[in-house]
């Protein structure tokens, strides 16, 4: 594509590297920034670049927060001896969306993965256990995503949590609700089958 | 929604000012910035920064460019002689991306609106009028978009316009191409019908 201008082509190709924006797309928002008034623009460098040079993280379960102890850690009402493991600030948010859950989270700030050369030594795993050692933790749930990796994070981290007296659990993998049994891939029906779910 | 910070929440707002960016997207791409390296960022705030600061436009058809006189405008291949008077530099895009167009063209930079506070001065009209008063330009084409704007600023450029020797024409407004007759809207068949093309 042909660029109007050196600084517009600039532009697009940083705003395109944002996962799911086309340098289309990105076009059409750069063009929508030099219409608006050049504060607009500002403030939203502005933002994004103070996001990354001050975001502070959670001494405890490493989630983004204000505080030196986020929200949830701090909050009177959240159960402290369930916690959930999660690979990032995502999960915790679209877990917190549910509202079905009430403990507190321990962010591992992704999974192992070989391919990508992240071993468990580059995951908030010490900590993780640091925290099941003070024995204030009675139950763990992994809730990590079912694919290669997250199965592979979820082996090791239940090895290492083996020795500790804790209950550990992983959330439910099957038919998603709503989701029609014929069109549900044979790796996810057949997971549904083996982990049944028994009435009696 | 609640936001895990408020550095978080403020480049969320932002981000979502974005046209057909919303609250969750932006959301996505904040998160997605905070996991990458912090250069990621600054480059991102630099280009768009730099871009709303030194952005130069055209001094011929107001064309966003680098230099004093945009890339079509010095191109020897491009005719003088036919002008497209377009709203801004997407409709610039859009019409090169057809390959049907070999003349230059003029931007107006909007379209009249008084519902908007838009009037006439406020657009490149001057200019054009002033381009055309030199006596090299034989045709003009309006490229307007088919509203109740664009049609009022078509009425009012062909007004100005009348008094010199030009060849004074609009697109055509009809069926897209491969659109269904039944699916067009009234108003676009009732057109396209008055507006027909003769054969013989």
């Amino acid at each position: 594509m042909e660029y109007p201008s050196k600084l517009v082509e600039n532009a697009v190709l940083e705003v395109a590297k944002l996962p799911g924006i086309g340098k289309k797309t990105a076009l059409r928002l750069v063009l929508h920034l030099l219409k608006q008034e050049k504060h607009t623009t500002y403030k939203l460098s502005e933002s994004l670049t103070e996001l990354v040079d001050k975001t502070t993280y959670c001494a405890r379960c490493h989630s983004i927060s204000d505080e030196s102890l986020c929200r949830i850690c701090t909050s009177p009402k959240r159960d402290p001896k369930i916690v959930c493991i999660v690979e990032d600030t995502n999960d915790v948010l679209a877990i917190e969306n549910t509202g079905q859950f009430w403990g507190q989270y321990h962010i591992l700030g992704g999974v192992i993965s070989p391919m990508n050369g992240i071993g468990p030594s580059d995951l908030n795993i010490e900590t993780l256990i640091k925290r099941v050692g003070l024995g204030e933790i009675e139950e763990i749930i992994l809730a990590l995503s079912p694919n290669m990796e997250g199965d592979t994070t979820a082996f090791y981290l239940s090895k290492k949590l083996q020795q500790y007296p804790i209950k550990l659990s992983t959330i439910a993998r099957g038919i998603p609700l709503g989701g029609e049994l014929e069109y549900a891939d044979e790796l996810t029906l057949g997971r549904s089958i083996q982990t049944r779910i028994v009435y009696q």
